[in-house]
């Protein structure tokens, strides 16, 4: 059943890539405007999940996700909108090389081809993702969670319509409503291109241990602060508190405040943490900084609290914080704070993160923040893509050759050139 | 063992990547002047290698591979000099952006970090591997075939040396001598990052299908040259002769071609035949062709022959032929002969191949050719990158930002600007 899908959403992807942009274009308007148009429909049916969630043993935070709140269609419609008035990314030309006399070379992006979807609860990432990947021309299986099973249906019928009356394939975009477990969809790595897990740490680890798809996302996000002994105390205290407070939970959360020994001299950790704890901070000491600084001992070297605690450890130097970083860390985002421009630079060049900072809250780690525009997700892989991806992260590339009859014959009467090109 | 082995081989490669670019520059030359030194002990365990080989059951092919021919050493050393000149690929800027005022964003490209390469038979792979390993930063493992074990040794050895000289750590290149087989490097998905067979197709499609590590490479090279109804003969003839004949082994060889029903009827069909014939090359036909053409049929509609034989089918358009290609090809290499340019255009944009050709060879495809510089493979994968790679493929990237003590505080103070700037 799934199987059928994908391949009726690769077909479907072919053909939306062929066509003028325009169309892509067109589809996405049609979907925020049938989105406004069918609110009410959504909202009954997102209801008729709300209702049937009271009866199974759902946490509270799920059922939060579950809500289409007040004016979240309105939201929805306005951001793909925006992205209908971006740029086309499908077809740029990113390289182009006179290889000989007449003979020339150009590399484009395109569609990575399909892509699956697992998402949990919130029925307002369909709207989102579906939009993104029609943007970039790819084909799309959604498989949502049962407790959003009549919303997912819904949003699902409302955008194949919209997308059909544009002119794009509805086989586009293929909703796993079937019996289909996750576990059969991962074994789909002939037909899928790439897995996007959007929940939990427990269900990206799942995904990441038990498929040869490969997948764009993130299982853990230990952070690291790296205090300097040179480092501005004020820039320390806010820095390491929003880092922690602004939202405990996003995987760009500090996980673990290192301080340079002498800022324990100094009385900066003292003071930071201080500051961390009327902050409403709970702060636990690595294995040296439980007994230099008196703290409560954390669970372990490499843990990821997600609420309102953090970890302080005490270290001699910045290459032993980069050591521990390296040990520790879950390579996501790592930021040093210090006046020593020279330091800073070495930090920037030393670690080997997706993301490394100076001087910024480790919250930045975003994609709407570094300016992509939509975000996928936050990638650890090294592979493909990495740290917060945008739709670039949903294109691959092809090259493209014109002659006029050129052949290689040894290699023996043909002349390279290898020109770049403007673009 | 070799799981200790990756993980110093990342270590290595977090140092290389700190160090000035100079320093791997300084490695690889090295690296080229001491195989120039050591070349008679290359050649003398090279001679072991082969005379235990005769004791071997191994196909003459692999013994051609397997010997170390006069100016090998030269040209090997001669081609790592070279790279050595090239431009440093590791920490450079792919993006700038100003994300507010005094916050700054850039992308930098990176080593991708632990690379596992299996090859088979050549021991000269194991050099010209190792260089675009150093060149780009990464820590490698090398398992090379059993029947190199003396080549490959010795080889190994004398690049650690000539890189432990230049002032890299010799753990950054290991060689796997132990008797781990490849099927526990392929379980080492956590600490390998990439895996690049250079080997038959069968190794190839058991690596792909026994590893969660992505896999850098191709399995098939079934190509298609497409004849539309207005291709030039003379054309038609020098390319369909060339893709096939130029290297019959090659992945990137014709394994069909495809006529427009119009070139039946105009004799140009059964001209391309002849010439094809006349050079050595078998024709079998497809399940259309084989009736239409009077020709012996050919095994299957998706078959790599790899040697002097090619399948001729006939399509009653552009449409059919795209379609065709998408059901039967690998996605590797596909070629339209057309004068029309609209036609070249169109196949150009609806073909969902790796590289597709106008009016050129399908032998095109490959690194050297398109002007990359060294090759580290062909992928036909769609994830990180497609087609003939060079040692871009080798690279991630990271994210870097700079700021004064930047904080999110839930977006409220901050004026995000995501200026494009120069880089």
């Amino acid at each position: 059943m799934a199987d059928v899908m994908a391949e009726e959403a690769r077909r479907a992807s072919r053909v939306a890539q062929a066509l003028d942009a325009s169309v892509r274009t067109k589809a996405l308007l049609s979907i925020a405007d049938a989105l406004v148009e069918n609110e009410s429909v959504i909202l009954q049916e997102n209801h008729k999940d709300l209702e049937a969630a009271k009866n199974m043993d759902i946490p509270a935070a799920t059922l939060q996700r579950l809500k289409l709140k007040d004016g979240k269609i309105a939201q929805l419609a306005k951001g793909i909108r925006s992205l209908a008035e971006g740029e086309d990314p499908v077809g740029r030309r990113l390289r182009r090389t006179k290889v000989a006399e007449g003979l020339e070379l150009e590399q484009v992006s395109a569609p990575l081809g399909v892509l699956l979807i697992i998402f949990e609860a919130r029925p307002d990432a369909l709207p989102q993702i579906a939009s993104l990947s029609i943007r970039s021309g790819n084909g799309l299986l959604l498989k949502g969670g049962k407790e959003a099973s009549h919303s997912n249906r819904c949003i699902h019928g409302v955008i194949v319509d919209a997308i059909e009356r544009a002119g794009l394939p509805r086989d586009l975009i293929g909703l796993v409503t079937s019996r289909d477990e996750i576990a059969d969809l991962l074994k789909l790595d002939k037909l899928i291109d790439l897995v996007i897990p959007r929940g939990s740490n427990q269900l990206v680890t799942h995904i990441q241990q038990n498929t040869k798809i490969p997948v764009l996302g993130h299982a853990d996000g230990i952070c690291h602060v790296y205090v300097d002994e040179k480092a501005d105390p004020a820039k320390v205290s806010s820095i390491c508190v929003d880092s922690k407070v602004d939202y405990p939970a996003a995987c760009n959360a500090v996980e673990c405040i290192l301080f340079h020994r002498a800022c324990v001299s100094s009385g900066l950790a003292g003071k930071t943490i201080a500051d961390l704890e009327a902050a409403g901070v709970s702060v636990r000491g690595g294995t040296g900084a439980a007994g230099e600084l008196g703290l409560p001992p954390a669970p372990s070297a490499s843990h990821e609290y997600g609420d309102l605690t953090v970890t302080v450890e005490v270290v001699g130097s910045m290459e032993e914080a980069v050591d521990y970083i390296h040990a520790n860390g879950s390579a996501h985002t790592d930021c040093i704070i210090t006046e020593d421009k020279e330091a800073g630079e070495d930090f920037l060049k030393r670690v080997d993160s997706a993301c490394v900072f100076h001087n910024a809250s480790t919250r930045f780690s975003d994609g709407f923040r570094f300016g992509l525009g939509a975000e996928v997700g936050i990638s650890t892989s090294r592979i493909h893509a990495r740290g917060p991806v945008g739709v670039d992260g949903l294109l691959t590339t092809r090259w493209l050759m014109r002659g006029s009859g050129h052949v290689v014959n040894k290699d023996k009467d043909i002349d390279y050139v290898h020109e770049t090109m403007p673009l």
